[in-house]
């Protein structure tokens, strides 16, 4: 078995649940939200702010994964997010190095390539990540169709955007993980017991 | 189980082998070339030049799924084309009728939208086809590293033209299918196994 399992997944395309699930089967470590808690105890900045930093698109637009230096002067939310994202990819490193885990988001596919890890990807219709968002309370009756859907097409643009920066690679092109799911009309626990009997 | 499972996959991705013993696993039909056969017997062309049609991009640049028709004239080589094509989509449809099938290639996922298929997309880096097309014996020593490259990008451009000409979507598009499979340092063996085992 690998070692190390990542996930990359659509907004409410249930990547999340299905990692924990999969973690659970498994009897490993499962890290997401935890990560972020990680880090603010570390940069002593609050959870919420920290989230809100890797949650969205980073402000400059060159690629760091170049490995040039480059001075963002006195320019400090940029340097912030950057001092997070290798905060993160040294705490990510040292988790992968302590145990067996699943991780979801942060990249970790990419941070940890050198663990070979299986690169899951989670993805579905946009109609079934609206309903799945409906049904975990995310908008209830607040917030019309519309706005929904512009808001699940702005945290995947924001991912994309986070992701392609750090890593210089297509968030969600086939070739970049070894399984794509599409969770379109199927059972979340069911795809968690069958891969981890795979894995 | 789901009754009816298609298999797209690029050339020398090692689809049409991971179709055949996931049918032999499961114990169903199996499909790929026999279709062909069967065609041909029908409209009583020659097998190879069947073949030749079907693995070629269709020569006209409208699409024929919006269900217009049109008149193609004197122009011999499309209406053939076509004729092929409808032929073809009987023949799956009455295969899926008939029993359980695995069916690799064809547009199959497509054609037998209405029977609900498990629809499965194989592919891998480029060094793993080349890797593949020379273990098959395709191309042997007197094809350059180069032209090999070539060659299994012209074919895959042409089932993706096919593909997206017949069915109007994208060949290859996560969301056209429900697993993805990266067959890049895999065993096919093993993921034909766990495959058959989750059907």
């Amino acid at each position: 078995m690998k070692k190390i399992i990542t996930v990359g997944r659509e907004f409410g395309s249930g990547g999340r649940e299905l990692g924990r699930r999969l973690a659970e089967a498994l009897g490993v470590a499962y890290y997401d939200k935890e990560i972020i808690v990680e880090i603010a105890k570390r940069t002593e900045l609050s959870e919420q702010y920290v989230n809100n930093i890797v949650e969205n698109k980073p402000l400059v637009s060159y690629p760091i994964h170049v490995g040039v230096s480059f001075n963002t002067g006195n320019f400090a939310p940029v340097q912030q997010k950057n001092n997070i994202y290798y905060e993160q990819e040294q705490i990510l490193k040292e988790m992968a190095e302590k145990a067996p885990c699943v991780i979801v988001g942060r990249c970790a596919d990419h941070i940890l390539r050198e663990f070979d890890p299986f690169r899951i990807f989670v993805y579905s219709d946009l109609e079934t990540k609206m309903r799945r968002c409906r049904s975990k309370g995310i908008g209830e009756e607040e917030i019309s169709d519309k706005d929904l859907k512009k808001y699940i097409q702005r945290v995947d643009k924001n991912r994309a955007e986070y992701y392609e920066f750090y890593t210089g690679k297509k968030w969600g092109e086939k070739l970049n993980y070894d399984l794509c799911i599409n969770t379109t009309g199927t059972d979340i626990k069911m795809i968690a017991s069958v891969l981890a009997k795979m894995l």
